[in-house]
């Protein structure tokens, strides 16, 4: 018995340029690939310094690599920077920021597993984000400036 | 360079009577394994013929194996029975229910990953059911019914 | 912002009947999804008493339900029951087995991430089976036994 | 019933410098955080220009986003740039290298499931490397520069 190929996917690479950045609660955020079996998400975001995310639970683990500038979340002390790695276990709650004396745009990369739950000022849920959501709101985005063909960024 | 061991965990067998079951929208559930770092649980449920649960939004994959009885979704025509399995993509809404003539306790076993969100008739949400919240309800059932020493479900 | 439907697949239901088994070592096994861009495989294995499988390594989880009879791990004391669970974290090394005086047929379900390394007696490897070996097996076996259309259990 | 919050773990955030880089055939990798339960392992390579891999199958998904430089896998004609994301399902094989005339180092962040399977010349199996082994190879090179207090990248 050996282990023939079959019906195995190729890497799928996906071009920086094709894929439009996405106003997000004052920063941007890029998809690059959503998985519609697990919900899994690739995602770029971009900070200017001195921005902030509304506080929010994620429900699976978020694996984040800072790729220029420095982030952290209000309730911890430590500040990502460049080419550094945050492990975020399921469950927990954070409040992402830029720091405003950052020199440039904080961009980092995540890949999250679970929806997003995202909290007003009283501690309400108001939006949970999953791999629904994310898709729509790159549909609607696409939509909204004009991309024709967007890319199928669902495919494997 | 050779792969040795270092630190490898063993296999984690829970042993059935070690964990009790629990109320659950007039079903019982019985958690296996919580994983706390990944948000992934186990957790097999009992219902009576003619039961159901509130609607629900997975938001990642929730693997279904049937050990007894039969069930489906309102919104689909099959019916799952014993030692079948049912793979649910994330994001998917469902309505759990058992047939009135079911001639046994219907029991499931599932893998669930991200968060169960319930809604109400109204299609308002109600609860948002992640590792956590289902470890609470593990430890608060154990306390209610004097279980002094519960099983750390959590541990590998 | 709201969370509309997009593109969410449904729940798959797997037809117990609309799959075959296929010898395993002496034990038989039941494909019912395998995802091709994971490579996460669900599979049930059917053992009659006193039956074993080459010691194997896996290099993701393994969560196993056991749907009927009992069957335990060479290197393990405990034996794992009816409707019990056994989660097995990436790296462990096991030897199937299934007591000899059981007195029916052992059926688990299993979850699997990741591949399988099978060894043999000197401890060398002589099978990775991963989600191409497995969908490989699969069409092999369908083709021998004439099965015409298979259902594509790689389909969400 | 409400969701408390029960042993939620904080975010893990692992500062760059304390973490080595470890020579890989001839690229230097750096461990993040390998994840003993599921067997994932997020870790960043280095490669000097005209650099390669041997080829290799991994058996779960890989997620590459490049942090710096270029690179590709000779199996196809795209070169991913900085800050592009390739998503690669399991099952698929590879030989990664990066362009002779890329003028700065290429640096790439890694989140990889399952183990890999890298292949010699005459295509035979010569190394599987898999949560266990990735941890064995990081104490070892601790060890050998004399690093006394390795940090715990197991730990959530």
């Amino acid at each position: 018995m050996t282990t023939k190929e079959n019906q195995v996917l190729d890497a799928n690479y996906v071009a920086d340029e094709s894929v439009p950045w996405i106003p997000f609660f004052g920063n941007e955020i890029k998809f690059h690939k959503i998985n519609m079996v697990t919900g899994e998400i690739c995602v770029t975001m971009k900070s200017k310094p001195g921005s902030q995310l509304p506080p929010h639970v994620h429900h699976g683990t978020v694996i984040v690599c800072t790729l220029a500038g420095k982030w952290g979340y209000l309730e911890h002390d430590w500040v990502s920077k460049k080419h550094e790695v945050v492990y975020e276990p399921a469950a927990s709650l954070h409040t992402f920021y830029t720091p405003a004396d950052c020199e440039e745009d904080t961009i980092i990369f995540n890949v999250i597993n679970g929806a997003l739950e995202f909290k007003d000022e009283k501690g309400d849920t108001f939006l949970i984000l999953n791999c629904a959501g994310s898709l729509q709101m790159y549909h609607d985005h696409c939509e909204k400036v004009g991309i024709q063909n967007p890319v199928d960024i669902t495919k494997f």
